[in-house]
């Protein structure tokens, strides 16, 4: 796909749930949808969804509003939706168990391959069966295995170490579950998932409105 | 504390990261720091620093930077540290039950007091020390524990009909980690956490950086 404007990262965010709300549509019979419509079951003003739209060129026409299988087509091609992405998962804690056994059994393009953890066996051994290695086989098994990205589930103290090396290899993106600010080039991109701050922020957004009303 | 202007919620979900790295300034005997210390540590560029401080008025002075003690003070305050937050998880499947584990021990002003699940029996049973119930006493636990926020890790399924028995207690906001967009009056704030949504956009942004370079 190619494109010249920039995408903020707010819109690159929603355009997964706009293929999931598509489908959605699609699986009613519906063959057009308005901004309107999408707005109303995404919660998302039209506004946004127009001004997103907007940056991948004329996606619907005036007063017809959007065709529902071109868009589907539109952005499966987009997401790389037709392509299945290899993950590894890095630290089998309490969070890292739960996310090998949830493994985005939802989507069908990404599945966790490999993991790693610092007490597993040099000769592997499978949590929710999936393969565990200790992280002295990482480069090794992330090559032998096909990987792309890595979901991030270590301690804060080793996240900074464990990210030169996959950087070095390179995987193209990782998911920071982490409480660190990892350290990578630009050619990584890194989606850090903090779930003490978005309880923090919640807790600031809750306390803010009451106050309010 | 008093504000006028609206705070965009990417600024909002910011908030508990400037308290966390002035604390570590702090920690390291720092009194002042700049807006390009802090962009440094945290990855954020200083302009974006700058313009969230801006919208709580004077926090700094121009050529001297910001007081580290009076910012952590500041943002102790806004962000209702001194005060706990009692909060309630519904749905210990896999999910849950990490998050049960983790319970946001790194923080200190929240903590996760009682859990609801449909397996549960009426007299309640623990999961790492939290007593979980049955849905039926949802409406009764959460007023005798004094919750005031709930994670959803519940099913889709169930997602909005436990939501509608949730604002009517009132609880102030839900961390919702089920794909469901929840339909909740202006008064209740919702936090979606969509796991297959973040890693989607993160297969976008490292396909599309690819392809730039």
């Amino acid at each position: 796909m190619k494109q010249e404007a920039k995408i903020p990262q707010a819109t690159t965010k929603r355009l997964p749930l706009y293929y999931r709300f598509l489908q959605n549509f699609a699986a009613e019979g519906q063959e057009r949808v308005s901004s309107q419509q999408l707005s109303e079951a995404m919660k998302i003003d039209s506004a946004t969804i127009r001004r997103d739209f907007s940056y991948f060129g004329a996606l619907g026409k005036k007063g017809y509003g959007y065709d529902v299988q071109y868009l589907i087509e539109f952005f499966r091609e987009t997401l790389s939706q037709n392509e299945v992405t290899n993950v590894a998962l890095i630290g089998v804690g309490n969070l890292g168990n739960a996310l090998l056994k949830y493994n985005f059994s939802k989507t069908q393009n990404t599945r966790i391959l490999v993991a790693f953890d610092s007490k597993a066996p040099l000769e592997g051994t499978y949590v929710s069966d999936i393969p565990v290695f200790p992280p002295e086989l990482l480069e090794e098994k992330i090559a032998e295995y096909g990987v792309e990205l890595a979901i991030l589930t270590v301690s804060s103290r080793s996240a900074q170490a464990i990210t030169d090396r996959l950087v070095q290899i390179p995987i193209k993106g990782i998911m920071n579950f982490t409480p660190e600010r990892l350290d990578v080039p630009k050619s990584t991109h890194v989606m850090n998932i903090d779930l003490s701050l978005e309880l923090q922020a919640l807790i600031y957004l809750a306390r803010n409105n009451q106050a309010d009303s």
